[in-house]
């Protein structure tokens, strides 16, 4: 871990915080007003910048107080085999890394051979902040050098949404009132992460070994590239450079370059005021198969054109884009500014993580850090999937192209695991299983229905009957096929899926996992649906799937019967149902004995002394509860919630905004917004302690699903579109906005009454909870907030 | 691995062999009666020789046709940290790995500056033979060179057991009828085996690095030694050679030495009969804490008393040991002779790989290969230690002790697990947890039953209860505490232990398996009775005992009604036991359909998909129905067998004697034949395909148990020690002995009677089937042989 801040690691005393939170209030800005050695490492994640297909840490320019400055591209990662202390058939066999490439934001200074850094001198002001409309990151601030020299910076970076290989940085300064030399230097270089001595199994283990090989490189007037292989995927990887300079003072370039860097360098003799501005323009691309040369090509012209665009028009560009984002993703709510902040936080970290061309997907830290190797889990399809669906589509449509387009590897892993079909990763870059631990990794079966429930609600959100004939039918009968195969008939049960590890990873290896039966009973009813309706409206494209899959109707008959006899554990007495079949014969977990520095369990306790009792990582039957609702009763709901509530430790950040949804649903509205709030500020205020590195990027777009399923009760079941919102006491009002085909449908909630209104598109009728609405134009439709007291308190 | 026998690998043309053997019928000798080489690399298994403290490979002292020389020390090993693709607290962190340390055997010949080389030249006579009673593998041979120079060899090769460690090897030459300019090369030097490229889970994985560091080296008259240090572990090993020759003709020798070999050079001008011997002496030490010039003087002196003894000395305490060995260890079958010379090797092997000292123990593959990485594992006390408990109780005895003497490390592991007591580990040299699997490691938390299981076995048999009361009953009491920890009481059932791995690793991570739940509740009880016995017998030490582990009497409470209320796992309706709770809600593994090339399943298949079934590597109900025996009544056993017997694949080495014994029991006794025929001839006839690697040591352990206990009928429960022997059809007689504390009794079983026998010591009363029996001296006893036909075939 490359660190110059040399106490981050010891310091152990609190920050005084605005009102408890990291950042001052503001709506639409995360603001740093002053620097803090202490906080660098948390806020290189949280000013971290992307478009999810680059993205770039917010570490500082001048290569002072840094942490871990990291440069992602989405998709583009070494392997390397994994070593197991011992193996077994079928074990993933090559790790795939996200790689930590060529880092185009150094700009430093020396003044009078004094090095600009803050941690030195005197500073006199200091602001930095991340702008959510505009996407740019500015920071502004008056130094002091230890000789005494002051001066005036102000950077803004951005990586552009609309350019997505390009990244600008924009560096300005002043001298304020001395005369000075300047060596200003702007370059490129490459320094790959290598972590060492880390004891926490969510990070990455160390790895040996260098996987950028450099290739070539070049440095001219203004432009510069440096041209990368990865030592074992050989991929290509090219990071063009452009610096445009400007200042009235005396000064000269260098044109310089030492192994694997180059850089410009300004030597100013700069008068009392000279103002310097350096614009500097960096793109990147990578393949894995294209011609270096032609990379090359693009990666120039990239630059070249947005040299000749200029800054303002990117500038400009960047604030459109977001323009649109918030215009449907935008969640508003009224009393709790705190909380406005870092919903829009959130959801811009979503947007910046989120790789859209249908090759690449989401990681589980975005592309704000290496954790879990850069690695797609379910996060995308549970997790992230329903805000895509209801207000961008076309990015949920891309990332479930990204799953048709690793099909062929689903079903080479099933092929090695004996199965027919098509069996998804746990984890993965290129499709291929990544996972090290099969207990929790392989054995979590439920990955290929979690695929298709969001393919499910994506076509049905969306209309899009064309991605379902195209790409969607081939994956649901694949995996159908799969979980056919998985699962067995058991005497006096019916068809049971055994020998799988559920969402909650406190518990392995089982059978009959609740939320697994389920999902996969509703996958096999959902194949046959698709395929009768495919086989009614698209007769030819059924024949020529069936064929190309070798699909007979003798198949679709055999899941329709399973999903029938789909054994589903229920414990009558209690009116229960069980994680499991074991898990009742478990005992709980002592959570009185358990000190809370022993959390997370995982990082204080053997897999076997969790997996021996009662107790959730994160939820499993509530998420059942959520995903699944239609299905259990009202009483069951609360029954099945409050039994499992008191065995969750919250360990996982996927936590807190399921439990949410289903405490509001339930009416235990303050309980589910205290849910909320830890899902909400979970990496603002830096609640895991672990911020630094990386975004808890499941969690932030939970965040959407807690407040549009949890506050605004939104369900979106049987082709109906239904609300039953709850307001927490603390609230005002909440607004939203959701998209339903080429309809726009606006949401307010209100304490004295719901409005509905239709912002764009055809009319629709929605429900307000048993009551049929329609929404025919931006006229609003208002009912009353429903009353969710027992029945003997209501007025 | 090292290997110039080029197509040995891809030679998959079976050898003739001898009646379907592979060797010739020898009732106490195994021979080789001619060379072919794709038999070399089972061979250097097969005529491996060991004492339990050095082994050495029946590798050519030539150095010319080698696979996988090696030379092991028990106990000697290097470690490394344990690379995890994902890790999760309490995973065990370092690998032991046993070494190959420096081979003494080299002695090789250049006939005019041709090498011996028995691949090239024509072979005119060859034989090879291990013989078992004098424990001396001897190797003649007349060869012609390339060039027409026709020698005689005779070599013999011993590793003593009188004095652990020294190894010798006498090796003579003549010339027959040619002159010619000898060149001789008696060596040391050590390559350690780099194993790679290997997909066998059950073989160790490819380790980086060499672990051995030269430290000191020396070569003068006669006498040489190098001395190394391990790399992590920073221990010391020293090799001292003495080189002895005599001739007639005219000679020179040079004392040489390159990086890290010495050796001594004879260069003879010998005539057309001339003669040449070579006695060579070498000695091995280790320690971990030993001053290494001590280590120097021990190897030193060690090699010098063998020399001044002389090899006619050496040969005949060899032999000596021997025949103390076989008076109480050898098993007569009269009317198999194949048998009879399989069951001898084993025993043998057995013999062989034996730690005797107290810090070291059995190693899977003994001390002839590296697979398993030389660790140690149950087998010890459960297919080991009934064959010492009753022919050499001293060495069982030195067996428990090494696990006392590790009792330190097994706290620290109960701890690390934040769990009481001692939980002693499933794959160690050390003592401390070396498995990186945990779900068929650590998981297999039976492990501190077997080994108390064990010890009562030998406490009752030896009347040693000086061990127990110094050693036993700390370890028993530290492992019953930390059982009462593991489990728990779950309403409706009792006290159960969940999360466990049974013997069967084709199931892990399961609740309250049948095996481990009955060894738990014995184990618990007998803590009870030791406690008692302590308290009546020896207060005072019962007391300090207490006092020193804080053991109070509640404890021993909680364990006597854990025990009672212990949960043990019954089907009434079909009169099974089940694995475990939920091994009758798998389906049965599709056997059918399983071709027989995708056996053993675990590389053909992964865990998960084995998991899910009902399917058995190795007996796990059964194994409970021969240790736990008395609990089961007839029918039971028989409806158990029946069930369970169907299930096993035999895909661990550990199965066939143990279904071979419960056969026997239940008058199966052709199945139990055929078991057994498995069992007693898996190495000598390579059944499985992989002796080359090393033999099965359990296996061979477990063959005297399926004797004594199959066909012998023998049970030692409650101080009744009982016989209820059968005779398969091809046998005519079994002889076996039996020692109980000072008594050596005779047991012949024959078609006309039982005939038991006091060979030694006191009188002992006996059980034949029902019926008490005195023996008071070598007059036999004799009873008609149990009729085990159903009543209605009876005379």
């Amino acid at each position: 871990m490359l660190s110059n801040v040399s106490n981050i690691e010891e310091s152990t005393e609190p920050q005084e915080r605005s009102h408890g939170h990291a950042f001052p209030l503001d709506e639409w800005q995360i603001i740093e007003p002053s620097f803090e050695v202490r906080e660098v490492p948390a806020r290189e994640t949280v000013f971290s910048l992307g478009n999810g297909y680059l993205g770039v840490r917010g570490s500082f320019e001048e290569r002072r107080c840094l942490y871990s400055p990291g440069t992602y591209l989405n998709g583009f990662y070494d392997t390397e085999p994994i070593v197991y202390g011992e193996k077994a058939y079928g074990f993933a066999r090559h790790s795939q890394r996200m790689l930590n490439v060529t880092d185009g934001t150094h700009v430093s200074c020396h003044i009078d051979e004094e090095p600009l850094d803050l941690s030195t001198g005197t500073l006199r002001s200091y602001r930095r902040w991340l702008d959510l409309r505009s996407g740019v990151l500015t920071r502004e601030f008056e130094w002091v050098s230890p000789s005494g020299v002051p001066i005036q910076v102000r950077s803004i970076r951005l990586v552009s949404f609309l350019r997505p290989h390009l990244t600008l940085i924009d560096w300005q300064c002043r001298l304020l009132g001395k005369p000075a030399y300047l060596s200003i230097v702007s370059g490129a270089d490459t320094f790959e992460t290598v972590r060492s001595g880390d004891h926490d199994p969510r990070v990455a283990e160390s790895k040996s070994g260098e996987s950028l090989l450099l290739r070539r490189k070049s440095i001219g007037d203004e432009l510069g590239y440096l041209r990368y292989i990865t030592r074992r995927t050989g991929s290509t990887m090219v990071c063009t450079m452009h610096n445009g300079f400007a200042t009235d003072a005396y000064h000269t370039i260098r044109n310089e370059s030492t192994d694997g860097e180059i850089h410009h360098r300004y030597s100013i003799k700069a008068g009392a005021n000279t103002e310097v501005r350096l614009t500097k323009f960096v793109s990147y691309y990578h393949s894995f198969d294209a011609d270096p040369a032609r990379l090359n090509a693009l990666s120039d012209i990239e630059v070249r054109r947005a040299v000749k665009s200029g800054v303002e028009t990117v500038l400009e560009e960047q604030k459109m884009y977001l323009n649109e984002f918030w215009t449907s993703s935008d969640i508003q709510i009224d009393g709790d500014p705190w909380l406005q902040q870092s919903l829009r936080f959130n959801l811009f970290h979503v947007l910046q993580s989120t790789g859209r061309d249908g090759r690449t997907n989401i990681g589980a830290k975005g592309l704000t850090g290496e954790g879990y190797e850069g690695h797609y889990f379910w996060d995308t399809e549970i997790y992230a999937l329903p805000f895509y669906t209801y207000t961008t589509p076309l990015i949920a449509r891309r990332l479930l192209l990204y799953r048709y387009n690793t099909l062929g590897k689903a079903r080479e892993r099933a092929e090695e695991l004996h199965h027919p079909g098509a069996l998804y990763p746990w984890r993965t870059i290129n499709g291929e299983e990544a996972s090290a631990y099969f207990p929790a990794g392989t054995a979590q079966y439920h990955l290929n229905a979690d695929i298709m429930y969001a393919l499910r609600q994506y076509v049905r959100a969306s209309g899009d009957t064309v991605f379902l004939k195209q790409y969607g039918a081939e994956m649901l009968f694949e995996t159908a096929r799969f979980y056919y195969d998985l699962g067995d008939y058991v005497h006096g049960k019916g068809f049971c899926v055994n020998m799988v590890t559920g969402p909650n990873e406190y518990t392995t290896l089982i059978n009959n996992n609740l939320f697994t039966n389920l999902m996969v009973q509703d996958h096999l009813t959902y194949a046959n649906e698709v395929a009768r309706w495919l086989e009614e409206e698209h007769p030819e494209d059924f024949a020529a799937l069936c064929e190309r899959i070798r699909l007979d109707a003798g198949e679709l008959t055999e899941w329709d019967n399973a999903a029938k006899a789909m054994y589903i554990p229920y414990d009558p007495d209690s009116g229960l149902y069980p994680q499991d079949d074991s898990f009742f014969s478990k005992a709980v977990w002592n959570f009185h004995d358990t000190a809370p520095r022993r959390y997370p369990l995982l990082l204080h306790y053997h897999p076997l002394s969790i997996y021996r009792f009662q107790v959730c990582k994160q939820p499993d039957v509530v998420l059942a509860l959520v995903l699944q609702g239609w299905r259990f009763d009202a009483e069951e709901k609360r029954r099945n919630f409050d039994y499992y509530d008191a065995l969750n430790t919250g360990d996982s950040s996927l936590s807190s905004c399921i439990q949410s949804i289903i405490a509001a649903e339930l009416g235990y509205v303050e309980r589910a917004y205290e849910y909320f709030m830890k899902t909400a500020r979970m990496d603002l205020d830096d609640i895991n302690g672990n911020v630094r590195d990386g975004i808890h990027f499941a969690n932030m777009a939970g965040c959407w699903m807690s407040l549009v399923y949890g506050f605004g009760g939104m369900r979106d079941w049987h082709g109906r579109l239904r609300f039953s919102p709850r307001l927490p006491k603390k609230w005002s009002r909440i607004g939203f906005r959701v998209r339903l085909s080429d309809s726009l449908i606006q949401v307010q909630v209100r304490r004295d009454g719901v409005e509905y209104s239709l912002v764009e598109g055809e009319p629709r009728t929605i429900y307000h909870e048993e009551e049929e609405l329609s929404l025919v134009d931006e006229t609003p439709v208002v009912r009353p907030l429903p009353d969710i007291r027992p029945a003997h308190l209501r007025d």
